[in-house]
């Protein structure tokens, strides 16, 4: 793959983190959206606490992989740490998006995983939605973000889970981080997460019991849309 | 009935999944709604994994009763097997829905018919909104949305229901499937069944120990808008 | 009060009811408002099952105290004979709404009548809102929607409650009906009823020993808004 | 800081009160944001029962310190002397908003404070969202909305909370009040106790024994967003 030029980076990643309000995840300035060129190896992120609507794609943080901004005016994201550390450890990623997402939110407060209760889950993430742990006193005095990033990938690798086929984590106390193969992919995931989790909620309390869904229906919703021999959508 | 043309039919299918995500029934690209000509025995179905707001009537997939593309030049919606089923079994419907819009999955997820607690409910479905059960192993690996159709005829007709009386069914793990005279009735037929599901899990919520509605009750609300004697609406 | 034209109140009647989807209280048809010229006798209805958006002054349905149609060329709404009965019963009422609002219907399809669990309850309904008894198989058969008003007025009676001190109730197994002093009057005292029961709904999952608030608050709620000592709005 | 004119103070609350409708937080007219201008000491509310979007800068209302109307033809908000009671002993902030948002209003009808379930409230709320008691008979019959405002005092410094730092109650058996530096922020802060409201409801009934979060965490992401150390938004 050539490298993308900044300006397509910054585009990307300017149009997933416009597209976080109407998506419905975030209200305020609670959420964030990050894509990789991995050509580059050059990233880019929204400056911290800017209003989404009022975003331009020259507005956008453009870092490398050492994380030292490139180019931009503004300074990055406060989560900006969190996001280096996944894009150095799991190089198949090209797109992150971390929201406080209503649902998902509820989930991550509550200390619970989000079990695959059904195909909706299934289609998008590979089992059981992970909790990370909540970082130690430590860990926050030194360097909160850093930490945040290396706790998500001390649990996927825990769990020898692939972040694009769980591309997806709670962290305790905190809200999710969701991942993709681009900026807007991540986002996608986001959405899904959040319907999910919205879902199991509903599910949970009509049904104590539930239990995750059959093997072989997660596996087929699962590789119907994802892997080899996936024929969902036009190919 | 004169056939309609083709036209008409691919433009009255994609009126109908064009509504789709303004009714607030899907995220994404989660759901697909079909019609038929039973005139001519074509029907047509949303393309799969295309944008709602993107789809023009020429996008619409055109298939025959033996489930051949006729008319398309895109890959119909990975669904198209189980409403090829439902078309072929059930001489009656006109129009499909899927979806997996958020409170009736719950019901899916959880395992849960829908009983009748309302007359919102009586309004559009004849009695509990049935569970179809989950596919077995063997059904997955020779062919998943075949064998989706063929189950949720199988639970109609064990309970001898008619598909336009109970024009909604919830797949185990899944999500629901409605139907309807023509593809844009079938699409009012999820929308009802969402509210229905939403207003089931509060009512069940409010008051543990509640029933389904008195059959006199039922019967009334249901023969106002349906049957020969209906005087709902204009005639 | 001098007599409305006949055109002034198809108006307010048709504003009323095109305010219905927009209110977030109704999908589909499922909502009709009403609104009468005490001067006259004359009042005004939503015709059966048209589309909101679509509804001009000149579709509404114009009728007298006797129910027959005075004015309109599309059958009135299947719920007519209960605001007729309404409007008979009670002559300081001049508007009426029913919907099958989400968490209203709840209640309703609950059996559970919806306490004043806080001052915004009591800013629009003087005490708990009441529920009416569903209709015995004879009054079904015999006349649905007249006895259905029959059923209100006994209720509002047997609780020697005012219909505007009150101006809401919810039938057993189907839905809630609000008045006003005109229709939009009652269209807001819809809105007010759904959000109450929304909070009611979710404060008595977060307290289930909740009980109705302090008589002192309910009364200075209520009568800063109503009454001759009303201080609420610009006079 | 030199004073604002009265035009500007007058268009920062007309926008904060046209806000409230798109912000989900109201229905009708129930909400209102003033602000004031500490070098003058004059503020300015929302007009009682206007509706917001027909609201312009010329219908606010000018208030001093002593409660007397300095400008403006329409009658305050009924809530005004609680704002007064507030600007006057609390001299640090420089915005209310009161709403009776959905989330926020069912945890005050039910008796219940809105413990720091997560990061999303302690970005906003250092700690317990505190319930305030319900008046007594004689406040409510001697002054009703005044002694709201002393009773929100009361309970702040009972609580030894400063406002801008727990900028947040909630009224027993009524509704929310936030404070903010502006009015913009006090609504921003209705917005995040909402919000935070509602994820407090879903975590506590997907894990009744959930407790707040550590310490070092409620410190570290409250603290990173304000106090001298913020490094939160473009400084």
């Amino acid at each position: 793959m050539p490298a993308m030029t900044l300006q397509d980076l910054r585009e990307q990643v300017c149009d997933a983190n416009r597209a976080l309000e109407p998506s419905g995840l975030v209200r305020l300035t609670w959420g964030n959206v990050s894509g990789i060129d991995r050509a580059s190896g050059l990233w880019a992120i929204k400056p911290s606490g800017v209003d989404y609507l009022a975003l331009k794609p020259a507005d956008i943080v453009v870092l490398d992989l050492e994380g030292r901004v490139v180019e931009g005016q503004f300074r990055p994201s406060s989560d900006t740490k969190t996001h280096l550390v996944l894009y150095r450890e799991f190089p198949e990623i090209g797109g992150i998006t971390h929201t406080h997402s209503l649902h998902a939110t509820m989930f991550a407060q509550a200390g619970r995983e989000i079990p695959c209760f059904g195909t909706t889950h299934a289609d998008h993430f590979h089992g059981t939605v992970p909790l990370v742990r909540a970082l130690t006193p430590e860990e926050v005095t030194q360097d909160y973000e850093h930490f945040t990033g290396v706790a998500i990938v001390e649990r996927l690798r825990e769990l020898k889970l692939n972040p694009l086929e769980m591309p997806a984590v709670l962290q305790l106390h905190h809200a999710p981080f969701t991942f993709g193969i681009n900026a807007m992919d991540s986002l996608k995931n986001s959405i899904a997460l959040e319907m999910c989790a919205h879902m199991a909620l509903g599910s949970a309390t009509l049904n104590p019991a539930i239990g995750a869904i059959p093997h072989h229906i997660l596996e087929k919703h699962h590789l119907r849309k994802h892997g080899p021999d996936a024929y969902y959508g036009q190919k």
